[in-house]
């Protein structure tokens, strides 16, 4: 850690703010607890709107800085009008993201100084699961291959951590280890 | 499905091509087999950026009409700078998309008309996990609850079947059942 505190920023994160965060957490486990919420609503056929909302972090509510709205919608062939990505591209997109910003942080509290990220990931499904023309066919990826290339400062034993840090990503830890869903449908 | 051939859509589907796909993939189980891609490049600080890549459904490499590039960022209060949503965020909102169009596809189908769908997703997470100040905490996501109202022309056992139609969604089946995940990291 000498070199981080050295530092103001490393990697862009501000080291001290993220060393008070850690500490807090540490010394307070209930403020590690967060609640994240969106709200979607359909706008005709493939197409449906997201509007991000408030989140609970650090014992509070907070607001994102701007209105923070995301589309989806499916391809042509898919029946759409390729409008936006698709959901399942959205969870590619989230879990590439996840496992950037989770190895980056950890990188910055580790003082590794990172030049680059690039991620590459594919996910291969079967739509006779979605389709239902064959109920066995489970209706998720059934791979998800991740391929991550990172250029940094680190070396020897620092330098195979930092190949471990994704690990600690929540979209990746909620993949692995699925979460408890609760689903509730009103119709009227 | 009397009703919905007589219509050339419901619910903006266009029920000739989706019946055309179904019937496909039930006679050729092979063009079920589906695979999604994307590249991700960090940008500095929590802020990384997603290019959408082609496709390969019912057979063939597909490409998207427009490029769709994605962000992910970080709250302030998360260390980032809130230029986006964040990854967690993108998840709720893979997982709210991928239920409203599955519903709404299986729901044309059928013949039933949606007027509306309107769903609530929330997440919890601790993120000792994330921050490894607890290695006991798991990293992803606790619970997540999901509250879809749809309003249609569905009664009785097509109400019921209705309510239903959301567990066929690809990204729910992901969370479910995990994937098969191989992470490769390559470092210079």
């Amino acid at each position: 850690m000498e070199r981080a505190l050295e530092e103001k920023t490393v990697n862009g994160v501000h080291v001290m703010d993220l060393q008070a965060t850690i500490e807090a957490v540490r010394h307070n486990p209930a403020l590690g607890q967060s609640r994240f919420q969106i709200k979607n609503r359909w706008m005709g056929r493939a197409l449906n709107r997201t509007t991000i909302g408030d989140f609970y972090v650090a014992g509070q509510m907070r607001k994102h800085k701007t209105a923070l709205i995301l589309d989806n919608d499916e391809a042509e062939v898919l029946l759409g009008e390729d409008r936006a990505a698709n959901p399942v591209e959205y969870l590619l997109h989230a879990l590439a993201g996840c496992v950037t910003t989770t190895t980056v942080y950890h990188a910055a509290a580790r003082g590794i100084h990172i030049r680059t990220i690039e991620t590459e990931i594919e996910g291969e499904l079967d739509v006779q699961g979605l389709l239902q023309t064959n109920p066995q066919v489970r209706t998720g990826f059934q791979n998800i291959r991740i391929k991550m290339k990172i250029d940094s400062d680190a070396e020897g034993e620092k330098l195979e951590e930092l190949k471990r840090l994704y690990q600690f990503s929540p979209v990746l830890g909620t993949l692995t280890r699925p979460a408890q869903i609760q689903f509730q449908v009103e119709t009227k």
